[in-house]
């Protein structure tokens, strides 16, 4: 029962498509694009007559009710739910906008079911909570387990995301993923092999500088360690994230005895000085001269949206790699690269759960498919790559078989 | 942002349509016809290059999320939330299957969805709960409340569907359903007009016995009695309602009260004797000889499915008019006359609720349609019938704005 990919994947080859974002959308473009909302539910076989109507409702569907009744399992076979990700936010991190609540954040939601559909091939459909409290949104969740197949956790605020995605993969048996870390992470890791390879660098004799220390600079900082990166400096609001720093929260305590070999205290200079690799993750801007403290032709990733840390431009004149979150720069990072396989994998095989082995080989995947063309500024292949999703997918799935959650 | 009615109705006439029906649906037809699901999600406007991506994701839809947190009402316009039906069931009273789950229900919800698309243009998902505890599910569906426009009930039992609904009505602030109940009553209804006209007949005198005091049986009661009916008779398993019988539960309380003015007791044989219309909704079986004691060319609803309380070739010996819940004998009594377009009216119109105006108003929409052609074969529309569900959507906005809910 694997949906085609034939109709996933867009029509227009990744050169036509930088073309045509030459010219930016405007305002009334925009809000014309979301009038109605963007998502509308079809019947997957159309009725026409009441010999239909009778097959895919009474008295033909008391027969297939009747025999999940009696084999569980057959609900996977007979029902759109084993493969229906559920897109699940309480509006508290929507993009740069922040806590703008449930209601607001819903074209977000809806976007990011259409992107699924479009790169996974993927039913989705948005759930959006008026509450925040964790305990309840996993609650709300359980309830709702036999009509979904997977959740994509969306913009909800750090650090309460990262003990909701914890307690949602305890009390649920299919896959969980706050896409914000671990989407933004795996397309970060594949950048950074993208720029690596590139440049003929070993992974694990990079010194790599994140800055931001939510939900995506926590889960990069993760995945970076599990890819054999050499060393990591993390820091937040307050500096360099060390185990001598007090009040730090229980993920930042685990992220200060994970990283810093160094030892490093002290604040963005201290961190930068020698550095290997930036990425940018939490907004502060990035002063120029601090590029010229890092070790020779480094890496600068200036991630945020739509404002980078540092002008990509200006990063270019000391670094030999630069990318940005923007799609009029090169060397985007969007996670759509990422989550529409992840997830379409994750449900191919029929997984419990999404792994770290299943995030590594999903970064693996895209690297491998930017290895393709690989340069300077093509170090991740574009977002509307339709060879993404289906590579992403399968070693996904492969990765799920291996670690023995499929 | 109304959707059209162009797509929403079948493509086939109702004649065509009984035609087709003659070859009974075969085990194999009806399970590849639910294989993976009955349902999809697609994109309203599809992404094909990297320009779209911006208008329908990052950065575009920044500025539809925040123009939304500025004025919460503009959600109705920028998002499907406002008007999608979500089907909402435990699983506890699944067709004539009983308490069967909420998973084996799934493909009942994923049909009423698929009929909710084809008669009513809307947009709808299954909502299928891990729970049959009243104030959960309450509390899920207000934790919800930004995700949907809409709460079909479907398949809960009695008596706590009543709660259930009565519940809801009070918590949310949108068009809220039990279709069991209000769909059946309305088509009851719609039929028993068509039924009288036929035979020249006054709703205001006749003696209706309704066999059954569970959802369809409670709201039948509830809607004949709006709509003036002289009498009515409710019998449960344990025989006729009445003022003076012990243990009734509170509905049924309320129904002693507001019915059986001649003050019966007994069972069925009180009930039947010299009744003017029998209405059958419980599936217990109707005896030939107590037909012969209605009054004289009565009319009887035989509605259980599959198997009616009486068979209608036997009724027929004896009746006027006869009805069922089957698509394989004339005068089928089918709920999708009803719900998809009283959902559809309340939406259209920006209803907070569903009133009994509102229900009437569906009921006296579907009579008029089949009043066109009016014969004692034909008191109500086929199911199939596309002029039915437009017009009992206007009716029902027009009186959603009559009695002052939108």
């Amino acid at each position: 029962m694997e949906t085609s990919w034939k109709t996933a994947s867009p029509a227009v080859a990744p050169d036509q498509a930088a073309a045509s974002a030459a010219a930016p959308a405007t305002n009334e473009e925009i809000f014309a694009g979301h009038l109605g909302g963007k998502l509308g539910v079809a019947a997957t076989r159309p009725i026409s007559d009441s010999r239909e109507l009778s097959i895919a409702y009474t008295p033909g569907v008391a027969k297939v009710s009747t025999a999940i009744a009696e084999d569980a399992r057959l609900a996977a076979r007979y029902t759109w739910a084993h493969r229906l990700v559920v897109v699940v936010s309480d509006g508290t991190a929507v993009l740069g906008l922040g806590d703008i609540g449930a209601s607001a954040s819903l074209p977000v939601m809806e976007g990011k079911a259409v992107l699924f559909k479009t790169f996974g091939g993927l039913d989705s459909i948005p759930l959006v909570l008026d509450t925040t409290d964790v305990d309840e949104i996993v609650e709300t969740l359980v309830r709702l387990r036999p009509s979904f197949g997977a959740v994509n956790l969306e913009d909800v605020a750090a650090p309460r995301c990262f003990e909701l995605e914890a307690k949602l993969i305890d009390a649920l048996d299919c896959p969980v993923m706050h896409d914000d870390q671990h989407g933004t992470a795996i397309v970060v890791l594949a950048a950074l092999r993208g720029a690596n390879q590139v440049l003929g660098r070993d992974l694990g004799k990079q010194r790599v500088v994140i800055s931001g220390a939510g939900a995506a600079g926590v889960a990069c900082a993760k995945i970076l360690l599990s890819a054999g990166v050499g060393d990591i400096t993390v820091l937040d609001s307050r500096g360099i994230i060390h185990v001598g720093r007090d009040g730090l929260t229980p993920v930042k305590q685990e992220l200060a005895w994970s990283t810093n070999k160094a030892g490093l205290t002290g604040g963005l200079p201290e961190a930068m000085d020698g550095a290997d690799v930036f990425i940018g993750l939490s907004g502060a801007t990035i002063e120029e001269t601090l590029l010229k403290t890092m070790a020779d032709d480094p890496i600068v990733f200036a991630l945020s949206n739509p404002d980078p840390e540092v002008h990509p431009e200006v990063a270019a004149q000391y670094a030999a790699v630069v990318a940005t979150g923007r799609s009029d720069f090169p060397n985007q990072i969007n996670n759509v690269l990422a989550f529409p396989g992840v997830f379409r994998g994750a449900l191919d095989a029929g997984a419990r759960a999404i792994t770290d082995e299943m995030k590594l080989a999903a970064a693996d995947a895209i690297a491998d498919v930017a290895a393709e063309e690989l340069a300077v500024d093509k170090i991740v292949p574009s977002a509307l790559d339709p060879r993404v999703g289906p590579a992403v997918a399968a070693a996904v799935a492969q990765a799920a078989k291996d670690s023995g959650v499929a």
